[in-house]
């Protein structure tokens, strides 16, 4: 989707993928097949081109350490993926720009655990500092009893593991927002997600919400943005809480799936945002072109390729936009495509996303 | 264009182009370069692809017919490729089917050309039956005084012309249309074109028109469509006669540049509608995101390469978008991009897009 916005804004993108054929290769000029933590692939890359980005924050940060020393240009910069991929350092970061977050402490062994469980209550959270998505790499804890099993679950000693107060919310919220070179920002509407098992399911636009909340969302988005000198889209995760507090929960340095409804329903969408970023260009607007929308993801149901039963009906949705990703092959809740669907409000826009994506299926069945 | 309209529908685009480093290389799986007359690489592109379609109407007929002897699906079809290719034969058969266009003849010698003159009268338009574009292959005659100089321009003799009754109008307008394989037919609104030195300048969508005209063009469309057998987008370039009269002056086959404003203004683009009905899927909606939307296009100043001064200014124009084509060399008078607007009037976009483009140029000049 990133390659897709930068091509109508004339430019040549070049891609390090694992495998030489994938989605990626079919938009855009030049795929590098290898390893993205190997400086070697890096480096040609960069050699290539006028500024390297990342839509993936687990790349090692020592590999990109050598395109800065080489003197590329990468954005987001090194620091700034630091400070995000550890998600201690992530929270401290967010904690000491004055953000709200969950409590948190380090927890270096079970013993410590248990101390802390002391401290912030029952349920807590587990969580791996790195290398975490989509509820991988955390795990909630409702008593002390649980303590072995979770750092068992999280390979706690061999991984570095840190727990969080379990935060109460009632509802989770997210937005996304781009920052330039120059510092300039553009905020995209306060939107809500709705998450089935850890992954993201639905995505509101804009959020219903006081008008005090979004506002105080979109600066705190903002606030974090400047925190860790972001340069790009990033999608930033929060917790709204039943007395209105918000909370974060969690940066993602990349553009992001709560922002891919604003591929139609923004003027200017996250990925193309993105590409200007960081290529030092002005942003562009992010009002929305109608006054609803929502996504919704089309997960795998199961093995199979990368194409879904459903196809055409989906099709004859009116307003309804599917995407799928051309995947090679489909397996239980992998991300597959999604829907978008524009309407005079979100919930007029939900109701034909999900009619659109409630006949589409990847894999699982063997009919279509 | 189309190629970034495929993607997100998951599919794989491979592109028959002169060059393999064509702008179409950046966005399409893959690039067969060469000649698209050449049957011998028509049948190594369907071997590889579901279904074949064309962007260019110049393609040989003969070796499009390589395609289908060979069973391969190729829309729109040969025989509606065959009739719209040859001027002549596209008139008589919009005749054929009932819609005004300017009277019409064959001319085989200067003295027919006198002939008709004295039956169409004076202006009459000298134009070749093959092979002309934004004004490239026609010529308007003031007077009997003008016949040898226009023979000689247009090459009578080697090349088959024919001439029409200059036609007095007051606008043009332009039509473009999605027709299924099943025969289903999506219609964009009609639109206003302005031209400069027989290029496509400006188009104002929709066009300021009283509503039964607009009816009667998009009515003519639909019919010229059928009249074709057309499979795929079209645009139907038409006239506006002073007394309110539409005549049709022109089927371009393919997907065309008084469309390229679906892109950001219409639910589905003349794009993606044109892979759907390609496809044998479902059209989709047509209808405008907003009131008016314009499109501007960018032309080469002169030599240069495909990169613009004034760049960054037209970025910042609010709602504004940019296209950049990505062509390696400019000209005077290439296409190089376009930029559309849109808003809540025709007119109110426009203004955005003239003041996105005005500051923009390629080549003609050595800043930027």
């Amino acid at each position: 989707m990133l390659a897709l916005a930068a091509a109508p804004l004339g430019c040549r993108v070049v891609v390090v993928e694992k495998q030489a054929d994938c989605p990626a290769a079919g938009v855009s000029a030049e795929v590098l097949a290898g390893d993205w933590n190997d400086p070697a692939i890096l480096l040609n890359l960069a050699a290539r081109v006028d500024v390297v980005t990342l839509e993936n924050e687990f790349v090692n940060t020592a590999a990109l350490e050598a395109l800065e020393a080489a003197g590329h240009r990468l954005y987001p910069a090194v620091v700034t993926m630091r400070q995000v991929q550890d998600k201690l350092v992530q929270k401290q970061t967010l904690q000491a720009a004055g953000l709200a977050v969950a409590e948190f402490a380090a927890v270096e062994s079970p013993e410590a655990l248990r101390e802390v469980g002391r401290k912030l209550g029952w349920p807590l959270v587990l969580k791996a500092r790195r290398n975490g998505y989509d509820g991988k790499g955390n795990y909630t804890l409702r008593s002390e009893g649980e303590i072995e099993a979770a750092w068992t679950a999280l390979g706690g000693g061999r991984n570095s593991l840190y727990a969080e107060a379990f935060c109460p919310y009632v509802r989770e919220l997210a937005v996304m927002i781009t920052r330039g070179r120059d510092g300039a920002v553009a905020e995209y509407p306060v939107v809500e997600t709705v998450q089935r098992e850890h992954i993201c399911h639905i995505v509101r636009v804009p959020a219903e919400l006081p008008v005090a909340v979004a506002r105080r969302a979109a600066e705190m988005a903002h606030r974090a943005m400047e925190a860790f000198n972001g340069v790009g889209s990033f999608g930033v995760e929060m917790f709204l809480l039943a007395d209105g507090r918000v909370f974060i929960n969690e940066m993602a340095p990349r553009v992001h799936n709560s922002g891919h409804y604003t591929i139609e329903a923004c003027d200017c969408s996250q990925f193309e945002n993105h590409v200007r970023a960081v290529l030092g260009w002005p942003l562009g607007s992010t009002a929305l072109r109608r006054p609803g929308a929502a996504m919704v993801n089309l997960l795998g149901a199961g093995p199979g390729n990368g194409w879904p039963a459903g196809w055409q009906p989906a099709l004859t949705v009116r307003g309804a936009h599917v995407h799928v990703y051309g995947k090679a092959a489909s397996s239980k809740g992998r991300k597959m495509g999604h829907v978008t669907a524009l309407g005079d409000s979100a919930g007029a826009a939900e109701a034909l996303a999900r009619q659109a994506a409630e006949g589409l299926q990847f894999g699982g069945r063997t009919e279509g």
